[in-house]
């Protein structure tokens, strides 16, 4: 079994170049798949800034944009995720966030859609509206290893 | 490894149904076992209305009802659950909370008890007063697949 | 596939001991290794008191504490744990976690970091002002079993 930190540093900082001790993602691998730990994930761009501050629509975009990326840098895309936990700052922007998020996975041919849950909660950074964490499990290709 | 929604219509009713991207539930087929992710469940009944709004006891019911039957359709029970997050809106409701599910598990002779986290968190409807999400490994019978 | 639960009574208490329906953790026992699904845990000690209340830094310290007896009463350490979810009451005590847990992680020795999440919520009990849950994968030994 390995285990690996994931990474997006092209659209999203190491988060420990700030002194958050933590990584991005983790992927660790079993014999026939690889689970993919996705570490709540914010409108962050590749040097730690808030990517549009408080503009929820953006930052949701930029938030899926961000996952993607980590998704990628293992092979991985949507159809592997499992679950996602969402975090809203202010709850009334939660039919926004559904609008968005039901014309992505349709953009991208996801079904059946991830398991998931939404609460409302602060986020670390003031300006930070949204916040998903996602864990994928993704199999293998025969020819691999 | 195959991946499929869970769900159960006759009681709680399919989230997309009214624009929220996200199964009920996700099973993921391992080799010798299975694993169920289910969403954060709250007491919804299945035409997707809030059952007994603003109303603590008998939301926590239906809640433990809602997931009973998600579990039910993969051929799991309690007994299969690992962990739950419990989210509540209002944290003066915990003890109540407590005293429902020690009854629950005691009733239906789960042991040990899943791990567990409970927060407090304003939910996606205003209603709402409780919400779980729950995580089963299920075991596979010798003799399926 | 055994599942059991996890405990650390020596600095820890049994939730279940004041009425929480709930295990400290649970472990999973597949073929390779072992999952381990840790409670949300606090600052509580062996009694089930409140280990310094509404003292920050020292609950954080106590949290990590309780939760290292918990993996080790598995054989683990810090370097299995893939994921976390921290829940902290103020966010303004963001930074403060940040910086302890830098340094524990530094002192231990581990990295790459597990994947995280950090958000604010109101805890189970009002002089709470942390609580952190755990996901590790612990590969098994050669032989063992």
């Amino acid at each position: 079994m390995k285990k690996r930190q994931i990474s997006a540093s092209n659209v999203l900082n190491e988060a420990y170049k700030y002194g958050s001790s933590f990584s991005r993602g983790m992927a660790v691998e079993f014999p026939q798949y690889t689970m993919l730990y996705i570490s709540g994930t914010a409108s962050v761009d590749e040097k730690g800034d808030t990517y549009k501050p408080y503009d929820f629509d953006a930052q949701v975009e930029r938030t899926y944009l961000n996952i993607t990326k980590l998704l990628e840098s293992e092979n991985a895309t949507w159809h592997d995720v499992v679950f996602t936990t969402v975090y809203i700052k202010d709850m009334s922007d939660y039919s926004k966030f559904n609008d968005y998020r039901t014309e992505f996975f349709k953009k991208n041919n996801v079904f059946p859609f991830p398991a998931s849950v939404c609460v409302q909660s602060r986020l670390c950074r003031d300006d930070l509206l949204v916040e998903i964490e996602a864990q994928a499990v993704v199999e293998k290709k025969e020819n691999s290893d």
